[in-house]
């Protein structure tokens, strides 16, 4: 007797001739390579098309790349995660076909973009969607940061809450809100797009008085005066300034500082230890941008030596390749998360969505709803 | 040779038998017992002043009851913190000049207010102050129950991010800000206060659109209309309506559900099982108030069955005494704090001040500046 286990697998060798088979008979069909499950929802998208052929990787894990250098022939668009590297010796199997990459992400540091470029091959990607996922990621680290989360969740995990010893100051942290007190609080952000509008937005209700920002090295058109006054303005009277600066006084102004800025060499280690020096010892950093931004062990030694005062980061150099004995992971007052920003069941979908809108637009020669310029980048 | 050490305890000692000397002689003086240091800001209000005597609990520690009830004898105030409990042996202990018993909490959980009545004894407390501080641990806890910050933060603790296995929905939650494909959102508040209000503004530019809330049962004048119509009218149009519901719906309906209610019998487990059972799978939980409102095996059912998303709880019933294999430090979707909801450095600071403010206020017959009426309690 077969299991059920056998019975679905049996199954699914049939139907794996069968497309093989349909699609060798029905050659007009464009096929379409899939790099993961993209669930209930969005598949359909693809698989109801009676014109496309698709062929996807359905293991749970990492789409392999012998699979892939073999499904990837004669394609006229694959869709992608970030997992997947996209190159010369991938551009030349699939061959002179290929019209589109589409990955579901918003960072492209897996894709030779020249090598599309030479080739003609368009490139979609997923900004914008993911915008409120990090936000809410980046206003939860620095939140997390300042009331000491991690350390204080740690007493409560390791059973130590009954041997606690209650004093009026202990387990405090800086407060994120103004107060009586302490009426301002400045909130500084390295990248000032769109991620970081929706960041300070979300922080107006705290009470923040005060904006300052660096942008990326890489942005084009900064600072941006009439954007800047157009902000300001939303806020006001909340908001008393908002003003581009220097990363000197980034770092010394501070209260909570925010990297939202993309990766690369151009912003590797631009936080370093002369930058953390140099900021508030009641002061938090929320890395929900790129790990390469943040010299790693100049912010473990920032924390050990209490430079400032804590961490909250999505994102670490060399992820995800970090492991226990990884000098932030050793340190109470660095909450670290494995990359969630964008990882809400709405901002998956869309972006998943985006990356099958983005394929079927490219294959066709329409305008894709999100494409980056491959020659200009 | 005396180390640093021996110095500092033999100049501690003499100053001990001087300030016990001085007191003796200058009878005259009013004696303040302050059961706890309140650090270096603070203490000087009561210890610079000539007319008064001060005797502190300086040890780092919950303050001995057998020093204590030594040393009330005679006092016309005393400044407490949560672990004294107030009751006739203490107020007994202290005799008829005792004017003012002043509390550093907002609850009085642990002060039997009919015995003051009968004794004519005033007491302080410290609302408003911490009412920032709770709302900020409040959103914290909401954006971490829904996106999994307990169980993401140990895969890294744990070292196993190298090993995860990316997929397109792993590690996916709620997301607390609407989007466009989830473009509503319900707040529900349990408890329609203060800190329930200062919750709410903070959430509006999350996208929320609708609030609704139970008054906890020793409200004395709820709902109150015109007050809703004013917050509805401060956040519109982004809020589309708030209205006061039973707690039927209020389980029913709430994405996101904030317990800010206070404890005592009549809030006791009145989120039950039968309550969680109501709620929307993909809603959250966050205590903020007491621990009593949540029957805590009802909660870890709720988890553990997967009735709700997630819980983020900065209150437990039975606190401290909440070891390692208590039901809900189980879960992994239980977000546990060691109620820290008040512990930033800035709210404790004003929690200890007005706690002076309102002993000596008290202690001389004028306004205090936070007085409960303990006839009508």
């Amino acid at each position: 007797m077969l299991s059920d286990g056998s019975i679905s697998q049996a199954v699914y060798q049939a139907q794996t001739r069968l497309t093989s088979l349909s699609s060798h008979l029905r050659t007009s069909k464009s096929k379409i390579v899939v790099c993961r499950d993209l669930g209930p929802d969005v598949m359909p998208l693809l698989t109801k098309r009676d014109d496309i052929e698709v062929v996807t990787w359905t293991e749970d894990c990492v789409c392999d790349r012998e699979w892939l250098l073999k499904n990837i022939s004669g394609a006229v668009g694959i869709v992608i995660v970030f997992s997947e590297l996209v190159n010369a010796e991938l551009l030349d199997a699939a061959g002179p076909n290929l019209k589109v990459v589409s990955t579901m992400s918003v960072g492209y540091e897996h894709i030779h973009v020249s090598e599309l470029a030479k080739r003609n091959v368009r490139l979609g990607y997923t900004p914008d969607v993911l915008t409120d996922a990090v936000a809410d990621i980046s206003v939860m680290l620095a939140l997390m940061a300042g009331r000491n989360a991690n350390e204080t969740m740690g007493i409560v995990r390791e059973g130590l809450w009954p041997k606690f010893i209650w004093a009026p100051f202990a387990l405090c942290g800086p407060q994120l809100s103004t107060s009586g007190i302490s009426p301002s609080r400045t909130v500084g952000f390295l990248g000032f797009g769109r991620i970081s509008h929706a960041t300070l937005a979300r922080l107006i209700p705290f009470g923040v008085t005060d904006c300052i920002y660096s942008s990326n090295p890489n942005s084009a058109a900064s600072p941006k005066k009439e954007r800047d006054e157009a902000l300001l303005k939303q806020y006001r009277p909340q908001l008393k300034s908002l003003r581009p600066v220097d990363r000197d006084t980034l770092a010394r102004e501070s209260d909570v500082l925010f990297i939202l800025a993309p990766g690369g060499p151009s912003t590797r280690h631009l936080i370093d230890e002369d930058f953390l020096r140099k900021m508030k010892k009641h002061s938090v950093l929320v890395n929900a941008g790129r790990g390469t931004v943040v010299d790693s062990d100049a912010l473990a030694k920032a924390l050990r030596e209490k430079w400032i005062w804590g961490a909250g980061i999505d994102v670490v150099e060399g992820e995800p390749n970090i492991w226990k004995d990884h000098p932030l992971v050793k340190e109470p007052r660095c909450n670290i998360l494995p990359h969630i920003g964008s990882a809400s069941f709405e901002t998956r979908l869309a972006m998943a969505t985006l990356a099958v809108e983005n394929c079927l637009a490219g294959i066709v020669g329409q305008n894709m709803p999100a494409e980056l310029d491959v020659k200009a980048s």
